[in-house]
């Protein structure tokens, strides 16, 4: 019986053990998408507690709490720092299974080398522990906990409002690790509500300084905050999407709804469709122009529960996997771009994963020299963030395109803590890997045995730093 | 090579074979959802034999026979008992792979004691052995078969306007096995046939002792109804769809719609759906109300051979797998039971395996203290009731939620040997959970050692005893 | 480790090595689809390079090169053999878990005796040994690769148009492989452009000798081709859909609709629908009355790629999977020939693999004898074809359905070397059906022993020979 989590932790042969030990370990990590709060790097926030970092904003965890049946007050309520850690140590053995079992382990081990298997009998002991040297270790830091998983760059998620002055302060500062924003500007498509898309259009005049009257001023705007976040180190763009919008429209349309959402009237569904379809083809054109790449994260039912929306508002765990036929609208909105020769790198994430295979087909539609693997699958997304999920996206692209151009692992995560998942990630690859070569399927001898090397370490790291040129 | 249906079938690990016999298989059956003739437990039928037993409305064995080219005449037809069980006999060999192959099987093991492989050179011996022990032993009795499997509690699939009189008898009796009614209103909400609805609604005048002019007359008599079953020691609901509804509607429209289908007129697809919506809503707080539990199986194409329908009726063998994106609605209809907090216990079974992941990060957003487990993903729902499908529920459930709050397997059968399909199910998941234990997955010593166990017996037995409170 | 390629590849177990060895690997291949030219076998085409028989129309291959940014160049373009191959030679080894990998290694081992593997190092020796084979070898032909592999039927695609004579020059001389026209009416159905229908039906008019001037002459004209199909060795046709199309229509709107395209005016959706609904019905009748097999592949986005489309003309690798949900259409259309006693044989191929168990179980409700296995569920399909995609097919079939009875692989190829993936399926099903034998999940003494090896043959071959009787 293998020991849980030692060091061959999902290394199920040796030829895996030496792929990841050898080659996928070493390699730095480039976490191109994430949502970590710039300024907690720029302060190189300290923790109060382990409750903090761990149970401040993690909605993963919270979910996991109410399903073992947790009063909201010891989750997101008044409990105490204690209080709470102790109600997740009753939860987590509660989690066999779950990706929160091995992630939260794999943290203890990695950031606080505690061993010890967290459960009500532990809890007091681990909490202190945790607490202590997040006190007294001047490395358990922000800034701390990067480094010491040997970060390189991270990209955070920003709206084009934002003043990314935290992004200056980390650049000027000469702070070792990238930290560059992404333009995520989800709030300016957002029409179907007409109150809060005119409040959106007001600070984007504040901050570009453009006085917008109508669609064409509103787009200037917008181009101008794209110019300014690649000043900032921008090199990705990012949309969270149900589904993909390509409706077919005119300008004329385009104009007619924009002054009608800015005056304050409600858009029907099919207005909203357009003008969504508009602004998505606008943006993929601004991202090709500057060389940057395009990401869609789609599929997601969010705030699902009204009752507990009110209460806590977004991102608190009340989200959920969708069902859309989206097929046709991807391949139309890809289609468009290319066929203006404005279709940037793209990466696609679905979040239903029955549309692996889809989306692993559709990248094969546009791909195009001289940038291999232009055209991008995103590895396994927040639900499918685990061992299943991240195994059936890399097996989904290796049978349908080419998982050596892969550009990989990502940790789309609000925490300093989940650095983890990266190694999760390329010990899994690696498993992955060495059993096709233990089983035959992939040779390993030679060129062919340098070849796998490569393309581990290509995955890992190599890839993405080609990818995306930061 | 492992021998076929030893007594370590399925366990292919040490830790498999420890759960499984000292953990598993010693635990007593809930069945809370079948679909058992109460009539038959009453009188405690004998069968006149292993063809009527077997065959006599085990639609299954009627697919695969039908699958392999025999003749209707010896599936549903005039055949002779001997002549059925020898088809069945000859198509039984070309079900490899499938689960009958397994459940024929392990029926002949357990409740005859019989060992060999059933095929045209065994047949005849069989089917004699069979029925003497049906004629001759007094055990082999609708009563004595639920015995021989240690069945605790079952629960049978009844209309509203079912008298229950056999569960009265059998809990006057005071029957060992606790037999409970389920409410399954589907005839309550049919409004696509005026003609079949009026006709229910008329029944439902009698049974319920209330006129019914309107529509709050109509849910008055459903309610007491409701009542009834409760007394009866009903705590579970059920509804068969082929998607959620969960339309918007006002009173008024669903009075209108109400007079219109009662006075003849065929509805329109938009006023089949509000009335849908308005019932699933009114069930869900009558179920809130009492602390019953909801049930939802969707997904089905029923009816799909209209020549055979004509021919044999419902539930001969000819439903399917239908496709529909229902998430959306699914959410909403759980969101505004919850907005109301009269969201009750709630189980989702998905017939299309391709939801699992949506269905299985539904529930998750309605999870609320403090039951745990509040809201479930049902275990692999008829098709999906096999070796993969089962598989993929629990692997869904694990990695997107909580698998140690499982309320576990049932047979949604209509025979007195399907029990085994609980030996089945328990033989998988503690094969399952040994292999993630002997891969390092799941640590294995003290507390969390405990623990494994607990979830074990939990899954088999615990939760469901718990979560239902019958 | 086991070596890459042996032979034993993808073999796990001796029962595996026993069932391919023994059985799987001596049964001929009957092919019945596939995209061959008629003309190549009619002229027993030599091959000029390996580049004219790998790369002239392999799409699979051009995919997989544009993912690695290759030029267009050096894919579709002007570069010389040489040059195409070199770069072939270069993707290659990126193409690691793709499928590609394993069928060119396949059929360099199987056609040349080339035992070495593709990469930069080694493909201009490869190079210049295969095309000293094809230049020296006189076996090296299209009708001696066919006779390599031991093919004994092949079913070519065709449209109705087709004069077929290439299948009459080969069945007049004799030629030992059966090479039998399949019938492929997508132009017949294709009123989306009225333009291409008006020039289709006149052709249709030219072969047929049928005057076309309203819809029954039309039909007229299709069933004299039929006819002609039938007397030509045709015992199959193909449709090639989007999704099912089954809508209510009358004769009179048929008429209309048929009218109005004729005379160049656009169709709405509505009638385009309607005409495909009545055209597959149409088709299906016909098939049945002369005792054919229909297949329909369904699920495709063709032609995604409107740049390309326009360079390159379709089958051009722009293609991918796309997202409906056709289940009820699917059910709704075979009924309503079941409905009319007129429903052939049938087999249904699903591109979008998260609808397998949709099609597993909706081939079941209309299984009749006495034909074993009459509604199929065709094997994993385009980009299906490989191990994850046949290994799902086979696992749902065989859970949901009878694998014994399968009608088996095809290659639906246009390449003469595409002969191993019969191989790499049968390989496939024989280490899936050893693993269960093994794990005791299928008994391997006496009668069940037997029927295990039977079930083999069958798969690999008696089942499609019996099914077709071509």
């Amino acid at each position: 019986m293998k020991q849980f989590l030692d060091k061959d932790f999902l290394l199920e042969t040796e030829t895996a053990k030496d792929l990841y030990h050898n080659h996928a370990s070493v390699m730095p990590i480039i976490d191109y998408h994430c949502h970590l709060d710039p300024k907690m790097i720029a302060d190189n926030h300290r923790f109060k507690s382990i409750t903090e970092l761990w149970l401040g904003g993690d909605h993963y965890k919270w979910r996991a709490m109410r399903s073992n049946g947790v009063d909201e007050y010891y989750i997101t309520g008044a409990a105490s720092d204690w209080e709470k850690f102790e109600k997740w140590a009753e939860t987590l053995p509660y989690c066999y299974r779950n990706p929160l079992y091995h992630w939260t382990h794999l943290e203890l081990k990695t950031a606080f080398g505690i061993n010890k298997r967290l459960n009500p009998e532990t809890a007091k002991e681990i909490f202190d522990e945790c607490n202590r040297q997040l006190r007294e270790n001047p490395d358990m830091t922000a800034r701390g906990l990067m480094k010491k998983y040997n970060v390189e760059v991270v990209c955070t998620t920003d709206d084009p409002v934002d003043s990314l002055d935290y992004h200056k302060q980390l650049a000027d500062e000469g702070f070792e690790i990238k930290v560059l924003p992404t333009w995520r500007p989800d709030k300016a498509m957002a029409v179907e509500n007409p109150v809060a898309f005119k409040e959106y259009v007001e600070k984007l005049e504040r901050v570009s300084g453009i006085k917008i009257s109508d669609f064409q001023e509103f787009l200037q705007a917008l181009k101008i905050r794209h110019d300014f976040f690649h000043l900032r180190g921008c090199r990705l763009s990012d949309h969270g999407l149900s589904e993909f919008y390509a409706e077919d429209f005119t300008e004329e349309e385009i104009t007619e709804i924009f002054n009608k959402v800015i005056s304050g009237d409600d858009l029907d569904e099919n207005e909203i469709r357009k003008f969504k379809s508009k602004m998505l083809h606008e943006f993929g054109k601004m991202d090709y122009e500057k060389g940057w790449t395009q990401q869609f994260h789609y599929g997601t039912i969010r705030n699902a529960n009204t009752k507990m929306l009110k209460q806590l508002g977004p991102d608190a765990g009340f989200d959920s996997i969708g069902e859309w036929n989206t097929a046709l609208s991807c391949a139309k909105f890809l289609d468009r771009l290319n066929s203006e020769d404005k279709l940037a790198k793209t990466i696609i994430y679905n979040l239903n994963p029955s549309a692996n295979e889809m989306v692993a087909t559709m990248i094969g539609n546009f791909q195009e020299g001289p940038v291999a693997g232009k055209i991008q699958f995103g590895s396994g997304w927040w639900f499918n963030d685990q061992l299943d999920g991240m195994t059936r996206q890399i097996n989904a692209l290796s049978q349908l395109g080419l998982l050596s151009r892969f550009v990989g692992m990502l940790t789309d995560s609000r925490s300093f803590l989940s650095y983890p998942r990266h190694e999760y990630f390329r010990r899994n690859l690696c498993n992955i890997v060495g059993n096709d070569i233990e089983n035959g399927l992939i040779p390993f001898e030679g060129y062919e045995k340098e070849r796998v090397y490569s393309m581990i370490e290509d995955i890992c790291y190599n890839n993405a730093k080609e990818y995306f040129s930061f």
